[in-house]
């Protein structure tokens, strides 16, 4: 947690939690330490010391960190769409662009939370959960439309998710496929999947 | 590796590696020690020792009886299938019932293998690679046949293993939905996601 309020202060933090993200999704987060992070950003292991408490506690507001462009990006914005197709549609394509476009803040949301301490690491399932639900409900609003196959809702969220998800594993941003074309087709096969066919 | 030929020894070392396979699985590789895996099997560090040269070689050699997992229970039979979307069904409700059963040396080969040396890591990821290349040749079949979607083929093929290796993530095999019906369910949505419409 930055340690002052000024903004500059503020975007400092938010500068070593983006990189410390990145160190520990490529290094993973036990094989890591400060020093790294600090080196990282080229300054003192002191000077890093006046953002961050400690390794967890830098880990927990990375965690959160992501989970609030997770809010602002996906979740908050979908809760206007009234459609529920239209409504998964955009959830799809907007989480698999913060995962494809390499925010390894929101990467890390569905790593490295067991290294968490016991009432950080409800926190973040609880954060999770919610959002969990949210994306539930609406295959079950789907449902009740009759526009699902048949399949279980928990199954078929978890692996909306997995495929979502799976993008950080494989997809590199700088390489010949585009961010837009890479999402577009998650969010066709991932729409194809749960919807029965349209005749 | 087992230090003697004799089958019991083999026996015990298989029961060693995926003992080990769920203890990495569960608390991270960094995070557990051959103390750890020997008090789990009630047996002395200097039994495990016996069995075993280091952390390392015991993670290596877990990684490997999960790819021979992967290899006899999907890959070698899928060869024989001469129809491509008969072949993919099989290939997506196997693996998914490897990953969803519970096999932790199979899950662990797409966990940690950043953990191996160079010449472990290189070993497993072209046995990773054959088995990536199988799949994904499986689907320009489908291509071929006009069969499959418009989306690009390694997303397709990277979407549908994320779909199957999530699995691990989430699903419990100890819960209320067997295995046999959510990979099932997986199955359906996989090939939903990939195939076009029949009519």
């Amino acid at each position: 947690m930055a340690k002052n309020g000024t903004q500059k202060s503020q975007e400092k933090a938010q500068e070593i939690y983006l990189t410390a993200a990145q160190i520990f999704f490529t290094k993973g987060y036990n094989a890591c330490s400060l020093n790294d992070i600090a080196e990282a950003l080229n300054i003192t292991k002191a000077g890093l010391y006046y953002y961050v408490e400690s390794k967890q506690s830098l880990l927990f507001e990375i965690v959160n960190l992501g989970l609030d462009s997770v809010d602002r990006e996906v979740l908050e914005p979908a809760r206007n769409i009234g459609d529920a197709e239209e409504r998964l549609r955009f959830i799809i394509f907007n989480h698999a662009r913060l995962c494809a476009g390499g925010n390894h803040a929101v990467i890390i949301i569905s790593h490295e939370i067991n290294e968490l301490n016991f009432y950080q690491r409800e926190e973040v399932l609880k954060r999770r959960r919610d959002y969990f639900d949210f994306v539930r409900n609406t295959i079950i609003e789907l449902q009740n439309e009759e526009k699902l196959t048949e399949v279980d809702i928990t199954t078929a969220t978890f692996t909306l998710l997995g495929m979502i998800l799976w993008l950080s594993r494989w997809y590199r941003p700088n390489g010949k496929m585009s961010v837009k074309k890479v999402c577009e087709d998650v969010c066709e096969m991932a729409l194809r999947s749960l919807l029965r066919e349209k005749n």
